[in-house]
């Protein structure tokens, strides 16, 4: 594919201005702090296409839901993330002609993100109707150092003649979303306040009244001088304050504006004097420069890199790639703040709605666990934790009782808001993977304690969940879990699903050797939890047990593999190699029934629950069910490529690792999916992450060790990546020889490498050779 | 329960005016003639609750689709009934207060719908606030005899003091749907036209460009003398007429208002003139008058009882529910227009849209069939036969071909308008409902004609249906239909639903026996078809045959019974006597996963199979399964008592069949399912009809003959119903102790009682003992 993007290891870079892929772009260069973030919409006016997104973390709206049918127990709303205020706004008018990329003559355009520093960058030439030319430069940025805080930086150089200009530098609130389900506002009792140059905008979102206060405050200067006093009118109207700049120009002259702005919310703030607030870390944006607050915020993204990057030699738009998704990701999510999470589209479109779905636990989680300190990981725990009342009563509403939770498969505060029945109630395997999460942060941090403080009170909920939604099959004589929907949404209400049954198993399983891991270590801790949890030790565990025992896990034993789910084989076996190209992707071909009764399937499935478990499977079981799904998955989610490209990789079947691996990599950049316009999927970015590290790189986590099998895919000359365990920074590069691994702690590790142990000195490198 | 309803055999009587009841009264009051209806809204203001429904065959609006997630394949609308322009109003001002039973003091209210004679009347006394006492009556009917006529009469007497009186009698056409997705009115361009005292409104519908015009005369009288003229203005302003009265009163005058009313629609006439030729309709109403109107649409309706009428005695609360549930069918359809359909509300309500579900052939088919002439099943059938393109394109839509056609599960011109998935992709077992009603035609009227001039068309593009979508399945080694839903929609996607299954392979198999038929009597007409329809007889008759011989019908051969579908066996065996009344119905109490993976069926489906095909099942076969399923039936489908209960007196189970038969036969009348408001059942009213003709009477065509089983229930002392059977009229009264059948025919008929052959003579009464 041909990218629209100059290749470049560390920025994204559009040399032209395609007003058909304006949408494309604005989601692709977008910038987000975890606070909040910005699509990359023009600072100046745009009469072209346009989605305008000014997005701040954990402000949502309940958008009605609309269903063609209501059914008992659905969702009264689903929740949707608001465009907010839009404080980007710079107007520039050159006798009375407005610069507008839509409608200007264009001469050059550059865009450049720069991801080292987090910088997004904008050069144009236009010619106005009057023949005049504007040379513009603009520099913007939301601070990673701190968070309530972007700047702008925006120049513009007139030539061709004399003149009068007018620059109105403002914050706009009249700002709707285009997913609203009903066209209605989601903003309300929106108020302006200026003092002396200063002006702010606050508004609050209806029925969830959330405050959102934007400020600002601007320098204009005049080739290099400030000429911001005499020359500026602060103007304020219903939910729209600007500074407004008015000027001579002679030919020649270069004007400049500087704006600092300040985004405060009421999840941090009280909203009475948001406003205030607001202005005063604006003006702090003003005192300290655009420059030094700059240099904050890059050293801010420095510190990141060094946790996270992944470096590939040899393949410059691979390298482009993984960084794009990993500096996304830490866009979307610093971990900070234990009430945030990782919404599908991050800060780069509004569509989906909610911010948290089982990608957060299945995906996201594990990328934040091996390249951050690991408090971001329990933050994404505690999330859940926090919520586990919100789960029971959600499960409550479905008929479960006695503790059993269910978590949401879409939600901003841990009440289910997606309605769709197939998902919403069926989609049950997100339990699953929410327990999974404790585990695989147990595993990798070796903090066993957080069980005791608050993992087993959502494995217990889970758990009991699972235990009275598996029923006994008088048929079977075994347990069974009817009427569900498997990570692959090409099936609905479907019976035994294999991978929802395995991770189900596996919840009782942990749950009780948690429970008996905390007897032993600390009895007086583990009575505190079957009291607080009221647990019925002598009717509870026993069923779990039980269901352990006999649960129905559907397989075909003559082909020696697992079953999607009951009467998968009943299904006409034909193959993806089978389907017509023109028919792909099939959900935009293929009518909705025709994809359910087919077998094929959207995404990993099986192959996921074998991913999650997969000391638990030799490698020939893996074999013979990673052939016949891999033949039958379309691969329809951007979830699942990466997982495949694992297995692959595992399977030592290098060049299908890679191949599935390309699916992800640039799956945004290059718009495989054509829909970038709505927003980037951040979730997924973190699949592509996991295929190189655990792919190609091998990596897990065994034994409460590192352990590493690297490969290298033949079109690369070599990888690197960086990653903490336990709080240790390590390099491994894989070169075409060597893997070379350095250990950047002050203490010395033991790794294991192709199942040998190697020990690394602290701050020493190791250089070993590569199989 | 309490009625709401004074017992009368032919009238449904209301004798207390209850706001809150308003709109149920409104559905139930309904009045219509096959061409339009009006629910029963008040002439005069209403300034409380209500719906205001005034409807007019054929005349549809697509309403844009409202999901939650767009699945591909979805239909682009909904069809719904738009409420046209009001015809009825007639406002009436007393010393400027207006009469309104919302405001007004009421001293008396009754309200009548006579069924006999299709007449709406309304009787009340009021005092306005000044003091001054009014007496209204109304009477209203909608001309069965010229179906797009309609008068009403409406006097006032008023006593109390002397004053100004002032009549408004006008059409309205600013009107809206309250179940419009979007809030859009449905109707643009009306215009409106005058011409003395005759006045026309015409309108069309958005999108479809339908057109209707309604037209009013009106005749003033004061204490029985014609003072129109002198006292009358004709008004005109956009989307309104009137004709405005004004006069003075002394105390005791009494005023009257007779409105002739002509309501004309595109399907029927060119729009160009139609207002013109509305206000002609309407003079013809007002030359021929109101009784001599009203004595011929006496006469019409006397004929229709005449052909249909089912009598009661001992149980007048039994007797006045099947009239009416008679009177509502023949007031939906009257089958003199194959364009038309029955829809599930008929004329009562706005709410489900469409015209056309599988009810039709399910249900209401069979009652037209026996209680009308011939031609109007045949129209049914035409009905279905002039869409089978859309039917092809519609499966075209879902990947199948060659002729391949799948009727819609809710349309109006053939097109699919209904998009639940689970429904409209899923519920093809509408499929066979269409080719059994072919059967059903044929076996009654004996005109196998049909089956070469039209039938077959339908047949083998159903069967071709069928075919495509049995596919094979390696593991069970039969063929096997994936993804469906039955008739119980308290499953879907579910694989190999039994009736499904069943009713495909009698499709096939009577399409292949009709084929083998025609060839064998009329060879040019069968090579016609052949050629016609491009049937592959080398092909696709032997795959036809095949799936009849190895398509999987899933039963549990333990319990001797038929299985609901594949894995129903693994579902909690619990039964609806272990069910918490207060979970009833579980639509309203249990979340909708729940209801799916429950054992509980929301109506007959393996029963709904054996009735079709009952001939082929044993009576202890059809007990072991009606055992099983109707301890698992909730019977939350308004269509499903009706046949459990004719299944019950099958089984000579008469106490189980008279409470099945209770519970369908005064549904609307006693609000069981509290949703009367929205409109009536009219479908499913056909059920009860079904219940008592098949079910206590036994009734069934067998080799040409009309054969009786009845029986009596225990509550009844006699009923009896008039059937036709080859344009025979017959009247069967079930008595204590006899059946007494009358041949209304000049002809002879055979027929079985019992087992017996019977002949009656042309005219004779035949008395014979009752078993």
């Amino acid at each position: 594919m041909n990218s629209r993007f100059v290749p470049d290891e560390w920025k994204i870079i559009e040399n032209r201005f395609e007003p058909e892929n304006s949408r494309d772009s604005e989601s692709i260069f977008s910038i987000g702090n975890g606070m909040m973030g910005q699509r990359a919409n023009f600072e100046e006016k745009y009469s072209g296409d346009t989605l305008q997104g000014s997005y701040v973390a954990g402000v949502y709206y309940p958008d009605k839901t609309v269903v063609g049918w209501w059914k008992n127990g659905y969702p009264e709303y689903f929740a949707k993330v608001p465009n907010a205020m839009s404080w980007i706004g710079i107007d520039v008018e050159i006798d009375g002609e407005q610069i507008d990329l839509a409608t200007c003559k264009i001469k050059s355009f550059t865009r450049v993100l720069n991801m080292k520093e987090g910088l997004l960058e904008r050069a144009f030439t236009v010619v106005l109707p009057s023949g005049r030319v504007a040379e513009v430069t603009a520099k913007r940025f939301v601070s990673m150092h701190e968070p309530e805080k972007a700047a702008v930086k925006y120049s513009v150089k007139i030539s061709g003649g004399n003149g009068r200009i007018r620059i109105t530098s403002f914050i706009n609130a009249d700002v709707k979303n285009e997913d609203a389900n009903y066209g209605e506002k989601f903003w309300e009792g929106t108020t302006v306040k200026t003092d002396g140059k200063k002006a702010a905008v606050k508004s609050q979102t209806r029925k969830t009244g959330f405050v959102v206060a934007s400020a600002q405050t601007n320098v204009f200067c005049l080739n290099g001088k400030d000429v911001t006093e005499g020359n500026t009118n602060i103007s304020a109207r219903s939910e729209y304050v600007a500074a407004i700049f008015t000027n001579q120009y002679t030919s020649g002259d270069t004007f400049e504006v500087t704006k600092y702005v300040a985004v405060l919310s009421s999840l941090n703030h009280t909203p009475a004097s948001m406003e205030t607030k607001a202005m005063i870390k604006a003006y702090e944006g003003e005192c300290e420069g655009f420059e030094a607050m700059f240099e904050k915020h890059k050293d801010a993204w420095a510190e990141r890199w060094e946790q996270g990057d992944i470096a590939i030699k040899g393949d410059v738009a691979a390298q482009q790639g993984i960084r794009f998704n990993i500096f996304q990701l830490y866009q979307t999510y610093t971990g900070e703040d234990p009430r945030l999470n990782i919404g599908p589209k991050g800060f780069t479109g509004e569509k989906y709605g909610g911010s948290t779905y089982w990608d957060t636990e299945a995906f996201a989680f594990t990328f934040y666990l091996n390249t951050a300190d690991s408090h971001v990981a329990r933050n994404l725990l505690l999330y859940r934790y926090k919520q586990l009342d919100k789960a029971i009563e959600n499960a409550g509403k479905l008929g479960f009782k006695d503790g059993a939770a269910l978590f949401p498969m879409v939600t901003m505060n841990g009440e289910e808001c997606h309605n769709e029945w197939e998902i919403t109630f069926e989609e049950i395997h997100r339990n699953g993977a929410i327990a999974y999460a404790i585990f695989n942060y147990v595993r990798n941090t070796g903090n066993r304690e957080y069980l005791g403080d608050y993992g087993l009170d959502v494995l217990v909920g889970i758990s009991r969940f699972w235990s009275q939604r598996a029923t006994w099959s008088g048929d079977k004589k075994k347990y069974v879990i009817l009427g569900v929907t498997g990570p692959n949404e090409y099936e609905n209400n479907v019976n035994n699903n294999w991978y929802t049954n395995t991770i189900a198993r596996w919840t009782l399983r942990y749950t009780i050797e948690s429970l008996e891991w905390l007897r032993g270590v600390n009895n007086p801790k583990y009575n505190a939890v079957v009291s607080r949890l009221s647990l019925d030790l002598e009717k509870e565990i026993p069923r779990w047990k039980d269901i352990i025992a006999k649960i129905h896990l559907p397989e075909d034993t003559s082909l020696g593999i697992f079953l999607q789910q009951d009467g998968y084989m009943d299904k006409e076996q034909i193959l993806v190699s089978d389907l017509d190209p023109s028919e792909r992707p099939l959900n935009q071909h293929w009518s909705w029934d025709r994809i359910l009764r087919s077998v094929f399937i959207k995404q990993a499935d099986v192959l996921q629950g074998i991913y999650f478990f997969e000391d638990d499977y030799s490698d020939e079981t893996l074999r013979r069910n990673f052939d016949f799904y891999e033949a039958r998955c379309v691969h329809e989610s951007s979830l699942s490529p990466s997982i495949h490209s694992i297995l692959a990789a595992k399977l030592k079947d290098n060049d299908r690792a890679y191949k599935l691996y390309l699916r992800t990599a640039r799956l945004d950049l290059d718009d495989y999916n054509k829909e970038v316009k709505d927003g980037l999927h951040i979730t997924s970015m973190a699949g592509t992450w996991l295929a190189i590290v655990q792919g190609f790189g091998g990596m897990r986590i065994r034994n409460d060790k590192v352990s590493l099998n690297p490969t290298l895919p033949e079109a690369w000359k070599s990888f690197s990546f960086i990653m903490r365990f336990r709080n240790k920074p390590l390099k491994i590069e894989v070169t075409e020889k060597d893997v070379i691994i350095t250990n950047f702690s002050d203490s010395g590790i033991s790794i294991e490498l192709y199942g040998e142990t190697e020990t690394i000195e602290p701050g020493k490198t190791c250089k070993l050779k590569r199989k």
